[in-house]
């Protein structure tokens, strides 16, 4: 097991219904050190690459792509979430449904922040079926740039999000992919990785 | 003027009805140094208080928390904008109004990450009217937590809400605060700060 497997059979919580819970060091609460150590796993993986910008969405990819784009030297940018009245009509729109909240969200990034000749590091905490990375993906491709990769912190590797992004033929890496997990025993199963 | 001060005057834009647009290095696209740097700042201002805890409220708020949770050794909590089925209902609960987004959110931290005995420094992107810190301060005291102080990257002078925090006897920083701004000439006035 990696660092990131360790901390999450360690502190994290598995809830009915597939939910795991890793608010105590991740997606709520923040361990700086573990997100430090996430930022510099992405820079091992992805370093052959150009990557000119790392590109979120908000709120709880935010802290890690920006200990990514720290390694790399380059901007970050997040994608917002809903039309801000502080945000110009010129931006990228992608639509993507939410897992987790149920609900649809128009996506943006003002097209000032990406263009082409940008070559884009996609950063997000979790991949279940994918709708959030194929709306970054979607925004990156509309504004000419390249996607360089895709870094995820955690994947649920029983949804079939991260299947169908490599099945694109994307370079999709993620730290941990969770095979299985059971609410009653508070087990979690990680995917063998092949490094 | 200082560094901040600085790169507000190089690259923030002002726009009728008194909003400062610094979406090219602070709340849309990241200028990774200029967090780095803010989150050294803050350190330097509070460094002789006792912190346990940074806490701040999603999403654009959470690089520059966390930036200042690293210089001080300390974990990070943010404090989300809605009810997500991911979130256990034993939370603290604060109703806040946004002045960008023109609507109210209840903002809710888990209570397994604030507790008496913390120590919480609570940090965001902006001042104006103070109803997100007011939610923060609430929450914090909720917890038996005690709030050690503020830190506001950009404070809008000419509003309230940093006069009554300030007031109420808290100790706010803020590393530029706006007296005025013009949108045709595009012009930004600081206050002057006694340091």
């Amino acid at each position: 097991m990696n660092f990131l497997e360790e901390r999450i059979q360690k502190d994290g919580i598995v809830k009915p219904g597939n939910v795991l819970k890793v608010d105590s060091f991740l997606n709520h609460q923040m361990d700086i050190a573990l997100i430090d150590r996430i930022g510099e796993e992405f820079y091992e993986r992805f370093k052959d690459k150009k990557v000119t910008k790392v590109l979120t969405i908000e709120a709880s990819g935010i802290a890690m792509a920006y200990a990514v784009a720290r390694c790399f030297g380059v901007p970050m940018v997040f994608a917002k979430k809903s039309q801000s009245v502080n945000i110009d009509g010129d931006v990228y729109v992608a639509e993507v449904e939410s897992f987790t909240h149920k609900n649809k969200n128009r996506v943006i990034v003002s097209k000032r922040f990406l263009s082409e000749g940008d070559h884009v590091l996609i950063i997000d905490d979790f991949l279940a079926n994918g709708c959030a990375l194929q709306g970054l993906i979607s925004i990156t491709e509309s504004a000419g740039a390249v996607v360089e990769g895709l870094g995820i912190v955690i994947e649920k590797g029983f949804q079939f999000g991260g299947r169908a992004i490599r099945n694109l033929g994307y370079h999709l890496e993620s730290l941990a992919i969770v095979e299985s997990m059971d609410a009653e025993s508070g087990t979690v199963v990680f995917a063998e990785q092949a490094r």
